[in-house]
């Protein structure tokens, strides 16, 4: 039987809830494939702080690395927040990326036919949406050079970073979204700000340049604003959406919004080889930690994620995917996506029912 | 009787239909107040580069600088879109908001009752949204430097920007936008990224210590990321928000579909002396221009920020405002915000209309 090593990176808030049971699940998807996993359980985020004083021990970023993917909860809390920046939950999460050098993140925004009414659109524009986001994940205004706090000519105050995109840094990322895009509709958008940035031309010549190694892909290139508005205007035009790591943290989760279900979205976040990141797009919501109240399905489908993206293993993939669309056509919803006439479960029965389906 | 001098920039596409609108309405409602103009146009835009060769020329610039305020249509088209940076039209728009120093662009997106079915949100989630976006526009990483392209150390080509602001800058803008916060609803919400951007650490840095002099004004901070999710989710839960220059192009521009009727929508753009900008936040629209099917009413209303915010002559903005309200109670309605029962007109028909209400 085939073997590998998860590291589960619980977290914060629900993350340890959530994890739970997408490990459970996982477990069962993968014996019935004839997988076999070891799981090691390591700190991060808020609760490493506490634990080692850093969000990102060095024992955890070396055990992530010699596994074969990561699974991650959720990560911060208002008692973080004011931590100094190389303390806060958040940086650990950028260095996880960047030490496991993760430059690719995959974000589905799928409206499920069973939730198409938790979405704030109306219906006729929300259904059938199924949108891709390619976001670079290990470049930019994120981890440019220089960065920092300073004065000008004139000795006032400032604060600065760096846009700044290399060729192969582009090059790579354009691959990944082509080749997400012919597994998709064969449509690919190219999301910049061309029309101002230096960053977004050099961009949009790279992406062109890749494009001719994809001729049965249809790119095209838009606007980060244009983007924004269309986002909302008719999400349906969209399959695969690649762009850069600030606009992608901002239309990602943008597009995640118009499902109206975010408790329901899981991520990838892929490097040229190495172990992968999978972890639900939702947060750590602190509030309500611990009550049993979590959505688990967004880390059940990051751990399907995992299955398909990380380890190749599709069968158990679906597995999951089809575990979950039949936990919600029996009508089990949890307090986030529950509407009158379907069945308020908690997390752990939640679990419990897809389980009963993997 | 009190005198002004307004620049006219009809620009491109449609900008020419919208601006002779919007000319004649202005000049009725000054009348009626006891104003009067002089209008001076002058080119800007694609048509500038067809006349003169760049895209603002300097007798645009030195008159507009001259005047009062300034009127503008809508730039850009097909025609000038592989234009080099420094010719397209675009260019000529950043040339303008620097020349003048209009820092603060004001960018409302309000639902109007009349229109609400307009929008893609559900009712209940459209209905009474009324946002101001005060975007700062002569900073940024639209301006930073240094930019360009160059080679990196291991010799690979890069492109490169610069977000950078210094303590001017954003109390500057942090005040425009509590002072408008103050004659709104007492809500302001700045917009950021500090868990991750120096700059962004700064721009909240600032924000809050100019928020004591605003005891009055109740200041709120949210993750870019998270404002463009809670613009879908929930966009009723904001009154003013505060955001740097491409935060605030992404949002303002996500914020005005969310009404579903950016033909709607107005814009302007102020210095702390000086003529401010009036706009249309739509674009040229090169393929209905010259067809009389363009929506005017933005830039009428823009007319009336122009009074109000231009020249402090809110009676006469007034009127205006009363007018178009009065325009779409009688059912009146261009092709994009035409909807059954309603009646169609064209751009000159939209504005007999209007001139009969003001
Ligand atoms: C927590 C934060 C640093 C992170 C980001 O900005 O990348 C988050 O918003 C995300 O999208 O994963
Ligand atoms: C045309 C473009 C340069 C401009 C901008 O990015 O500022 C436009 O999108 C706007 O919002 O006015």
């Amino acid at each position: 039987s085939r073997r590998y090593s998860i590291t589960l990176l619980p977290g914060d808030g629900i993350g340890p809830e959530v994890i739970s049971v997408a490990k459970n699940v996982l477990k069962l998807a993968g014996s019935l494939e004839g997988i076999e996993f070891s799981f090691q359980e390591m700190p991060m985020g808020g609760c490493a702080f506490d634990l080692a004083g850093v969000p990102l021990p060095e024992e955890t970023l070396s055990a992530a690395k010699q596994s074969d993917a990561v699974l991650l909860g959720a990560i911060g809390g208002y008692k973080w927040d004011n931590n100094e920046k190389h303390l806060k939950p958040e940086t650990g999460l950028l260095q996880l990326r960047q030490g496991l050098n993760v430059f690719a993140n995959l974000r589905p925004a799928t409206v499920l036919p069973q939730l198409v009414d938790a979405s704030t659109l109306k219906k006729e524009v929300a259904e059938g949406v199924d949108i891709m986001v390619v976001r670079e994940l290990t470049g930019g205004i994120y981890f440019g050079k220089p960065r920092g706090f300073g004065t000008n000519e004139s000795g006032e105050e400032i604060g600065f970073n760096t846009e700044v995109y290399a060729t192969h840094e582009v090059d790579r990322i354009a691959r990944v979204a082509f080749e997400t895009a012919r597994k998709r509709h064969g449509k690919l958008c190219s999301v910049d700000k061309a029309n101002v940035l230096e960053a977004s031309m050099f961009w949009r010549k790279r992406v062109t340049a890749i494009a001719a190694e994809y001729p049965d892909i249809e790119l095209s290139h838009m606007y980060v604003d244009n983007a924004a508005m269309q986002l909302v205007r008719n999400p349906k035009q969209f399959d695969t959406i690649v762009t850069n790591n600030i606009f992608g943290d901002i239309l990602s989760d943008e597009a995640s919004m118009i499902t109206g279900s975010i408790g329901m979205l899981p991520s990838a976040s892929l490097g040229a080889s190495g172990p992968g990141v999978f972890e639900p797009i939702h947060g750590s919501a602190p509030d309500i930690a611990g009550q049993d109240k979590a959505n688990p399905l967004a880390t059940v489908l990051s751990a399907a994620m995992l299955l398909k993206y990380g380890l190749g293993e599709e069968k158990a993939a679906k597995r999951i995917e089809n575990a979950v669309q039949d936990t919600l056509n029996k009508g089990f919803r949890t307090g986030d996506i529950y509407s009158a006439g379907t069945k308020l479960v908690g997390c752990n029965e939640m679990g419990e029912e897809v389980l009963k389906s993997v």
